[in-house]
């Protein structure tokens, strides 16, 4: 290969690239623009967001006819939760505490991404975030590095199978964004990230770790700066944690623009620098920007860099090339009959239904769910006849086809018993729509609200520094509440909210977040009791928007806030609010009752050859079978540094029918009470330790042990 | 010395231990709960918290008859902004950009300490801080590290001046909390800090270390983690960065109760375990806990602490008193006659109304103000007739002997011409004050509102989650705002606020902080025009809770938000505010004009031998003499690691006649352009820099030059 054909190699590019190229072709605007050559594009190793089996083919047989070397493009796309069918936001998924319904969730997006030609997704995110203000929350499981790392290998699995070489149902995944991302300064997007190592490596790099500890083949850089220096042009981090200390040897890529980017940033003076600091770094392909085809041949030949980088970085992309079974079959899985047959089917609908309904969390219940089907209903809301329920990160999905809230109560109840009107628009509210609703109200024996956040009030760039509901909506809520009469909310949106105008005004709420494609049905199949809600937070939802950051493993400082000192003033806290959350992590109701009774240590003493069995005996105290998650959180006593008042060690779902008992069984070895120490070290210390089982992150008995070393 | 002996000079108990001791004293209760001794009360080296000169030299005299030694005490108090002639607080002196007012401040509360019997204040705090939700942040001058440096040492040369030993009238300072106590999660009082090294030292660090470069004798240590460590028992920080980096060798104590409390933070089991971590950390001074008295002379004994740290601490003590002249004086300025003279003299008093004036910054203004002496006002709102205006740490403070705004506003028009009426309590209001205040609004040509927070809303212990004005007054203004009459609204309180609801009502507003004893006056002499205001924010005002933290010199990031792509929604953004603060650092207003123009660089290249002078001319175009603070920023295009859009490299402030022109020069050194690179090396970089100059840190002239190196 020439070094400007190993270059190309690491370029990226979008798909409309290439469906300009060709034989009769012409340079366009946007070559120009990128300052790079017909010859470039014909020899680019991958492309971006193209989808679809028939012009996948195309484009990758006709890269082949110009291609002199022969080389298969791969095609990458971010499918974040479904391809066609759509299931529910990272974020609900993360509250499902499902692993296997979320690798089945990864594995059914891979097989309809697989079957329309591509063979790389960019995911999964696994950004721990605790700050609810920015929009890419959606995408994350969560706060919780433990849940989130379980939920990477989750998605990490469902994605590549087993033999990715073969198994052409399958694509390779790209964990990202390396690293940190999620702890943007005041949750604003693509905003400065400052953490200590320590923090870093305790909390933010385990979810990282952990997809790659399951094979994951790709690492996204992300857009933010770690210790000064952004992802993309950070060696210590991509070259020094990601390769040297993780033995990561799969292909880097940066974020859409990244390279460039180190110029915005300040860390470069031009392109050329830009190259060259990512180059050094380690980024093997550079996103949607044309540093590297324009520079890296002349800082190769001025000695400025060593080949053998370059090298390295084209055969990491070849070697994935190789294991995707590229070079046999450049098409790979791309197969139009399939595609009609596999997309969006009946099979993959049913699963992202069943997920969805799984990851709604019921916060509120005065008992008036699951609804009598023979109640008259006044549907009202933004999102009674919606179908912006997907979520941001939906491209594909299929928001035309898919079941409204309105439809799915009508496939539940008769449509004479179910009024609906709009009530307000996302944020704005006129007097004819609050009148509307209120006539509709006035007619019905219990209100249902269906509101939220629209699509991009989430997602990238979708920052928000108010988390409230828009005050169109709790302006309807206040309206109807005037009527007295039962009222029930169901939230559709993508971050933990200040609830503040909603749990407190009505009987029940659902946090049903954006559910996908089959999301009304699912919410519906939860609300008339089809299914029995068992979501669990994953992430803690503020007081209000000055309590962030609040996330349930934090640490206890020198003067904690006591139950038994309300009134001292020189506490841990807020004057205005409490320091604890309005939700907990953890936290979600049911239908039935749960009891937890009985809890037992096998020993008050471990050590690190004997481990230790906390045993709990759960009740199903209601008259309606249901899931519960069993939650087990330890904390540290006394640690070389701070430690966590509590943090999350294993959790189990537990489905008991009515009346119903089972012991809950939990592990507890000295693997899961190490930590990083002040010089990094990831050891345990002898000594005392608490132990919690319980409901969530708040309600949970505590007995003690000790570790014996 | 015994051991024994030794131990007890290091540590420190309230006065009231003192007070109870002597001949006919016996055990008491607080005695008995520290688990100490009479003995080792009669053997302590330090007292806190005790104020006037009878009464220290009452327990002086009694001290030295019990103590076998003959070592006398030395008494320390939080003397923050004044003794009893109440100065503005420190982030109202931050306003006010006058490092000699500052330093006389700090001169005289010395002088009043010094002659009531104090030897040593807990002051200057110089913790930098982003975040306004922090109740301490009153105490602080604000967001900015270079400018925290300048009243860093202005404090200290203030409280100390140039010969402790034979000056009476001068105490030792001691910098505080040593460190990023300020940087606190969610602002929350006392909370978890987690910096990266580089941020800890480039903003963290600086103004402690120049307070100790101008010689401060102590330094006391923070509340909060410093890389999970609390600080209090953090070796590396102590010993490394302070001792061995700094070579600090005065005293450093710990806060009150801050060693007992590396027990709640976990990282110590037990007392013995804490006394350990902090006489390890090089702590020399317990504060109110008895770990140290209690279990060093067993950890000595048993060979777990070498009796050399103690004797280093001790002599770090002794070498105190000595410098303090005790040995000869031990009852040093103590001094009943003087103090009756000197404490709250009119000398001081009128030094605290200058500091005042000085201090307020003028926000907006329609050119309603200063108020013609001839129009009926009405003067409403809770801080009408309030003398809670001194600010937390003002407990010596002459409350019931200052002058209202009442008052203060009688000395300057006609009581006929002045209507007053509550119109509000703090964050309480009733139908008959708004009906109260709306009859006596109704009645006069201009209203002014006074409102603000309460001092226990702010300091210590007072983090508020909500940052607005409290609903009650908002309440206020909107309900006076239906008279559509000129409203003026002067503000009390210790922190910036959210001020909507406020700026966007109003005609004129004042930010007036807690000025002090002489406030009232000082805000009367602001508002009728005796005084031109000429303070200047030294932290940003927020748009909302939620973009906090907002602070001037932030990284651009890699996507930047463009005034010229408003609708990009793919650039580091909020949704709903802007990224600009709603009033930036630098920010005030004048009653007369000032115009910036030929601003010049005396070359476009610089090294690090020849220097740059950047000139600019400051003419006065209004009708009144008027001071100007003239900024200078520079921004170091392309860093080693990402590096500020701004930052505050000086300023000089201007008094100009109307009409008047003056050319204003600031010089530019390599040494300002240096920073801590990634391996903490503190250099500079050759290339491109952007020079600013102008009114506040958003509105300045840009030109560039080179570094060539």
């Amino acid at each position: 290969m020439t070094l400007e054909e190993k270059v190309a190699q690491m370029l990226q590019l979008v798909a409309s690239y290439f469906i300009g190229s060709g034989e009769d072709s012409q340079i366009t605007g946007p070559m120009e623009s990128l300052g790079i050559t017909e010859e470039t594009v014909a020899q680019a190793g991958t492309a971006l967001g193209l989808g679809g089996a028939a012009k996948i083919i195309q484009v990758q047989e006709n890269h082949m006819k110009n291609d002199r070397l022969g080389i298969p493009l791969i095609f990458m796309a971010d499918i974040i939760h479904g391809y066609k069918t759509i299931f529910p936001v990272p974020l609900a998924i993360g509250s499902s505490w499902d692993q296997e319904l979320a690798e089945q969730s990864a594995a059914i997006a891979a097989k309809e991404s697989a079957v329309s030609g591509l063979h790389v997704t960019f995911a999964p995110m696994v950004d721990l975030v605790r700050d609810p203000r920015w929009g890419r929350v959606m995408e994350s499981t969560g706060e919780d590095s433990y849940l989130n790392s379980l939920f990477a290998r989750a998605f990490v699995r469902g994605f590549q199978g087993e033999d990715l070489t073969n198994d052409f149902s399958r694509v390779a995944a790209c964990v990202k964004h390396f690293a940190a991302y999620g702890a943007g300064e005041g949750g604003r997007e693509y905003n400065t990230v400052d953490l200590s190592e320590r923090q870093l490596r305790e909390y933010y790099f385990p979810a990282y770790k952990a997809a790659l500890e399951e094979g994951c083949e790709m690492v996204m850089t992300s857009f933010n700066t770690v210790h000064g220096s952004p992802a993309t042009g950070n060696k210590p981090l991509m070259r020094g944690v990601l390769r040297e200390e993780w033995g990561f040897d799969g292909v880097l890529i940066s974020d859409w623009g990244a390279v460039i980017e180190l110029i915005a940033h300040g860390v470069a003076e031009d392109e050329k620098a830009a190259a060259l600091l990512a180059v050094n770094a380690g980024v093997d392909i550079e996103m949607m920007t044309s540093c590297y085809p324009k520079f890296l041949p002349e800082l190769v030949r001025s000695g400025q860099v060593d080949e053998a980088l370059i090298d390295e970085a084209v055969l990491r992309i070849l070697t994935l090339k190789n294991k995707l079974g590229l070079f046999e079959n450049p098409l790979r899985g791309a197969d139009p009959e399939a595609e009609r047959e596999v997309v969006y089917c009946d099979e993959h609908r049913a699963a992202a239904r069943k997920l969805a309904s799984k990851s709604a969390v019921l916060l509120k219940n005065s008992g008036i769910l699951p609804l009598e089907a023979d109640r008259k209903l006044a549907l009202i809301g933004p999102f009674a006849q919606s179908t912006d329920i997907l979520g941001p990160w939906a491209w594909n999905g299929a928001e035309g086809n898919i079941a409204t809230l309105e439809e799915a109560f009508k496939g539940k109840i008769e449509a004479s018993n179910l009024l609906v009107a709009q009530g307000s628009g996302i944020d704005t509210v006129t007097t004819g729509q609050l009148e509307e609703a209120l006539r509709t109200a006035a007619q019905a024996d219990v209100i249902v609200l269906a509101l939220g956040e629209s699509s991009p009030m989430s997602g990238e760039g979708g920052s928000r520094a108010d988390i409230t509901l828009p005050k169109a909506q709790l302006q309807l809520i206040a309206h109807l509440r005037t009527l007295d009469k039962p009222m029930v909310t169901i939230l559709f949106n993508g971050r933990p909210l200040d609830l503040h105008g909603v749990y407190d005004q009505v009987d029940a709420l659902l946090e049903a977040w954006f559910p996908g494609s089959e999301g009304a049905l699912a919410i519906a199949d939860i609300i008339f009791g089809a299914v029995n809600p068992s979501g669990r937070l994953s992430m803690s939802f503020p007081q209000a928007v000055g309590q962030i950051p609040v996330y349930y493993n934090h640490f206890n400082t020198g003067r904690p806030k006591k139950a038994s000192e309300p009134e001292n003033r020189y506490a841990s806290q807020y004057l205005d609010i409490p320091n604890e959350p309005l939700y907990p992590f953890g936290f979600g109701l049911s239908y039935t009752e749960f009891e937890y009774s009985q809890m037992t240590l096998s020993s008050e003493e471990m050590n690190p050859q004997s481990a230790l069995e906390v045993k709990v005996t759960l009740t199903n105290k209601g008259v309606l079978a249901g899931e519960e998650v069993v939650q087990l959180y330890i904390r540290d006593i006394t640690g070389e540094v701070v430690r966590p008042v509590k943090e999350l060690k294993g959790y189990s779902k537990v489905l008991l029918q009515p009346g119903e008992s089972k012991q809950v069984s939990f592990i507890v070895t000295e693997e899961q009470l190490r930590y990083h120490h002040s010089d990094l070290s990831f050891t345990s210390d002898a000594g005392e330790f608490a132990v919690f089982v319980g409901a969530n992150s708040r309600d949970a008995e505590e007995k003690r042990f000790r570790l014996q070393k």
